[in-house]
């Protein structure tokens, strides 16, 4: 991790710099810098994944918090990832009457969500990468996790199955199933330790209620941002238009659980969002939520860098559908089946269009309306976005 | 009720001096015999099921006892019925690794095994009809349950929902809810209260364990039934050939969940049983449950009634699945789908070959296979069975 503490401007890339002897998760995690969590271009990238979704498993417990099952798996070199099973089949649409805090956690959209955010040119999301493991070998026979442990059963179909403790969907009637023993999964890449890297964890102002009958504040106020704008930490620096980035990323995947954002401590507040925790996206292919983009709507407020890419990714060569589909065949899942279905993958085309529709909106009605942060900076990382 | 206690042969059908100004309940009660809760050809059975579909709803509360929510719903007159709501797309199949106590109950199932329990001659099952109900104006808005009405709610959707309270599925993860508002439910015919006729709950000595590990001793004991033959009260009467038509009642609709079986207690042992709660029946069309079968493949005994009604619904112009689908017509849900799919119906054909073929198999080996329970009674409610 980069503890430089210039506060304006991209960070000088030292991934060249890394000890190759290092293993990929430590070199990641050398690499985070104040603006972004890596850069796309870093030969490293590739080989993180590659050893998350290769590398012989040595342990699996029950991962604490939150409120669905996940695991912390453990790999040779003291790699770790978080893992996320799949809980339902792969193009499953979300029931019409379950809220967004009932809903299941997806492998596909843990994945999905990182290649997404990748394609933005956020980069605020740790790699993540699916994998086919075996449950008994890989979870059952050597995890040392009591709670877990005795969750294993095999079903009536013959399949080796648990459920682990937690909040939500850990009992016998949601169980999670190998194929009889092969299961896919998601692997996210896990951040420095928080004792060597602390973050500070913030509610999102755009927060929903997470109540059957309550409406949030921003649901029932329209100038409901002006009050955000004037609140410390969004009345400076960036913190606003990526609270919108945020909201963009959110919008496309159709992901509504998005109640807080981590930082980096050291970087205090000038630094980028970190984009945790997308199990809860994609759930809905044939609707759109246009609640979650309230922060644009309501601010009127973008990037220009986040815009400039937005655009280019509506035209016909550069249609997002195209480089989402292309860029997830890299994931080892896709051979199994692709990690999203194309009416998933029609509807970030349609909800790009939207996010487009808002903006031109806005600027009929606003001068301020793109944020200029790339001025100056046409070599830097997202340079590409310009062009 | 006929309070008649004559130990063997058919009771008189008595249905015909009932008091025309009985509501169609009273007189459903007062027909149940020894031998069977109702003559098929009573035409009191059609207005009792008009009237439950049909009657103004004057209450709704939950309904205590077992795992999954179920309300008790009064009509004028005093008339009462069980409502299961529709929880699940009709044609959905129960997935490979959930156990059978595990499974949903099906408001489709409690209404197709009434209709082929009848079919099948045995008429243990009381009346059950499929009806569209107005969640919010005949459960919300008259319910006096408060914590039932609590836990409604509008979904996502605008649908209204609810959940009620109970051991499985009665959470805001598991909705009952209505398109908005109007509900598929079945409705059962209650029996006569247990004040007035009292009734007696046995323990199925074919009970599956209820357990993710154990097996039950009739699994593991292939001469499991010579214990049953010598203990009362399958040592004498027709208990035993009852179980077994039981039996083949569940493994034609591939019922696993019958741990327990009841009787009137004022017709003593020599009496029919009842087939209560078929509601996780009917879950899966693709694969066949033999074990459910055990208590024919094991003892290898049959009623001669039961075995000529299953050889004649063998028959091309008899097929149980014809038949099966022309009785549902007349449920009036059958408007809205049908209420078993082609796969549903397709399998109880291929079920009822594989009854027949045990018998065949248990016919080769032993000479005592066929109970001859219609010897003079050839002019009984059951003679068409036997023409």
């Amino acid at each position: 991790m980069q503890s430089n503490s210039h506060e304006e401007g991209y960070d000088k890339v030292t991934w060249t710099t890394d000890v190759e002897t290092h293993p990929p998760w430590l070199r990641f995690h050398l690499g985070i810098s104040r603006w972004e969590l890596y850069n796309r271009k870093d030969p490293n990238l590739a080989q993180l994944t590659h050893y998350l979704a290769t590398q012989h498993i040595l342990g699996s417990v029950q991962k604490k918090g939150g409120t669905q099952l996940k695991l912390l798996i453990s790999f040779p070199n003291y790699g770790q990832a978080l893992l996320k099973p799949m809980k339902q089949t792969r193009h499953a649409e979300t029931d019409v009457n379950l809220f967004y805090f009932s809903d299941f956690e997806r492998h596909n959209a843990e994945i999905a969500a990182f290649h997404l955010d990748r394609l933005l040119g956020f980069n605020r999301i740790p790699p993540v990468v699916g994998r086919l493991i075996n449950v008994t070998t890989e979870i059952k026979e050597i995890t040392t996790d009591r709670r877990l442990s005795k969750t294993f059963f095999t079903s009536p179909a013959g399949n080796v199955c648990f459920y682990g403790q937690c909040e939500y969907y850990c009992s016998v009637e949601h169980p999670v199933c190998g194929q009889p023993h092969m299961l896919e999964v998601s692997l996210a890449t896990m951040l420095p330790d928080l004792t060597i890297a602390p973050r500070r964890s913030w509610r999102s102002p755009w927060r929903r209620s997470y109540s059957r009958t309550k409406l949030a504040q921003w649901e029932k106020d329209p100038a409901y941002c002006d009050t955000v704008k004037q609140t410390p930490p969004y009345n400076q620096g960036t913190r606003l238009v990526d609270l919108i980035d945020m909201a963009v990323l959110d919008f496309l995947m159709s992901n509504m659980d998005r109640h807080h954002y981590e930082t980096f401590e050291q970087f205090g507040n000038n630094t980028f969002l970190l984009h945790l925790d997308n199990g809860r996206a994609f759930g809905r292919h044939s609707q759109d939520e246009p609640s979650i983009l309230a922060p644009l709507q309501q601010c009127c407020r973008i990037r220009r860098s986040t815009f400039l890419r937005l655009r280019l990714l509506s035209l016909p060569d550069f249609r997002l559908s195209d480089i989402m589909r292309e860029s997830l065949t890299q994931d080892p899942l896709s051979r199994v089946a692709p990690l999203l279905s194309e009416p998933h993958l029609s509807a970030l085309d349609r909800r790009l269009a939207k996010v487009l529709q808002v903006v031109q909106t806005c600027q009929e009605k606003h001068d301020d309306v793109i944020y200029n942060d790339i001025e100056g900076h046409d070599q830097g990382p997202r340079s590409a976005v310009t062009a």
